[in-house]
């Protein structure tokens, strides 16, 4: 018998569809990976092509040169000149598109990704999309900020080299809003965090749990939307991503690590998307806000199933992911 | 300079990202289309292979044998036996995943789709969605129901006979009670309903109107999610497909073979998913439901930014959308 589960932090039904007997090794990904050199000549974000991306924004130095380099998205998607404006003309309400787009380069070697990056760099990377989530909501015009990354194809980007990307944007969008307002309302009935709640009985669980540091948790959620849908969890209370300390910084590098190690080699590395979803500074001391990561491989297809209600069918139960990830070994020298 | 959009009807903010300078004729299907035969001997749903999907719930005869077929979902993600019970257990909400889930098999015909069917079988079709659709709102244990068709790989679906999907769930999707909600507000705001406002809206201006008949408009959206992101429209106010009328299923097969054709001959047959959005037999007379038909072809990549906000960018303006398919020469034999 298929299940239908709720997922108490987006409010979002998901069906879990074992009937479909899958395995979880149905979801190695069949596309052929060819083998990236370090370095690519005709690469933006390789070293020595500093001058095709223009106005740097941030770098993190090192005695070659660089580690970590921001620069404007190419492609941005928001301009970052004007002023906010409002339009509304009958149905037709519109704002212009003013924000920030920035693309955070990872590393001057273009063949890592986050599971085989050495944890010192991972930390530099997390160090960086603290200082820019902070940096741009100091812009007035800005209402939300993402962080996020695109890893292969599938995941939206050709681009190889690795990087991230923090968009500012001028207005909260929906999903955003109704996911604050249920956690607002689950405090309102309980005086508890729905996340911290949610952290004690997934480590009291243990079924679904990936990867237990110090002050993160990695897990499959109950209501998890696809195959090794994750989500890293921080321990300590605290409603914004810019209050992380540098403890912290350091912790969450170890536990994303090895949970992208668990679906790189267990799954021969997948394309995926993390998100990071946090409130704003303003909300470090929220009651209810409780920022997180959110890791989707791109195992699965959406078809109109899901786009027609806003439900996911999920063909393998999240159980099975997180024991199919925890038993993955992960190479001695990594 | 980017705009960002409101879709009044699902409250979702767009980003039309217009900088990314791409033009309608970027995103016709670079995938290359074999053409299909007119049966296929190993194909299910080729006439002669009846006896491959067992259980066959509905058919519309012909002095042939069949000119429509309906079959339970061999790979179905809900299953028809059972009593629908809940499960409470601390954060834990699930529902058995009791419910129907059939295959509606178009035509006899394996290489024919939504644009290149005659409008006397497309009537057929849309019959047997409706008689389906009132047959499967009588069991007590479905809370919603969702018509759906997938074509082509990049909508979720292998098979090429033409097929749509239609899903009785045992749940509300959230989705669907967030624009429940919203439709009402508007209605308690305006004393109007919103999808009526908007029809006479788009109609007066035009810019994004595709195919305008007797009882249907179809349209992009103002704020449209994608690229050729199309919205059909029936101009009488009802809150359920259930509702539909002879005159009305006729008038809709000739506006959704001429719409999806100017899809099919304009991007070079793009996969799609198209669903139908509609309330209960019930909310036949309700005064802020209006039940249509979303269309959108498989020709963007969602990334981390739509995982992780929920918001959409369309690369291309809708008005820029609406003009090429308007422009789009449909061949005199169809």
């Amino acid at each position: 018998m298929p299940e239908l589960r709720l997922n108490l932090i987006t409010r979002e039904w998901v069906i879990i569809a074992r009937e479909k007997g899958k395995r979880p090794e149905d979801f190695i990904s069949a596309r052929e990976k060819k083998r990236l050199p370090e370095f690519v000549e005709t690469c933006p974000f390789c070293p020595g092509n500093e001058s095709k991306t223009p106005d740097e924004q941030y770098r993190i130095r090192d005695e070659k040169g660089w580690k970590i380099r921001v620069v404007p998205n190419k492609f941005a998607v928001l301009s970052k000149e004007g002023e906010r404006r409002r339009t509304n003309t009958g149905l037709k309400k519109s704002v212009n598109g003013v924000g920030t787009h920035e693309v955070i380069i990872e590393t001057p070697v273009h063949n890592l990704t986050t599971a085989t990056m050495p944890v010192e760099q991972l930390k530099e990377v997390i160090q960086t999309y603290k200082d820019r989530f902070i940096e741009i909501y100091k812009d007035p015009r800005i209402e939300h900020v993402i962080i996020f990354k695109n890893n292969g194809p599938a995941s939206g980007t050709t681009i190889e080299h690795p990087h991230s990307q923090i968009a500012g944007i001028p207005v909260i969008p929906l999903q955003i809003r109704s996911r604050i307002e249920n956690a607002m309302r689950f405090f309102d009935d309980t005086g508890e965090c729905l996340l911290c709640k949610t952290i004690n009985d997934e480590i009291t669980d243990g079924a679904r749990i990936l990867s237990n540091t110090e002050h993160f948790v990695s897990f499959i959620p109950y209501a998890a939307l696809s195959p090794f849908h994750i989500w890293i969890f921080p321990k300590r209370h605290s409603g914004s991503f810019s209050d992380l300390r540098s403890e912290e910084i350091w912790d969450l590098s170890i536990n994303l690590k090895s949970t992208m190690a668990k679906l790189y080699y267990g799954l021969e590395h997948p394309d995926f998307n993390y998100v990071i979803r946090s409130g704003k500074p303003g909300n470090t001391d929220s009651e209810f806000i409780h920022w997180y990561i959110g890791i989707v491989p791109r195992v699965a297809m959406a078809s109109g199933f899901e786009l027609g209600s806003g439900m996911y069918i999920n063909p393998l139960m999240p159980e099975i992911s997180a024991e199919f990830l925890r038993g993955v070994r992960i190479p001695a020298n990594e």
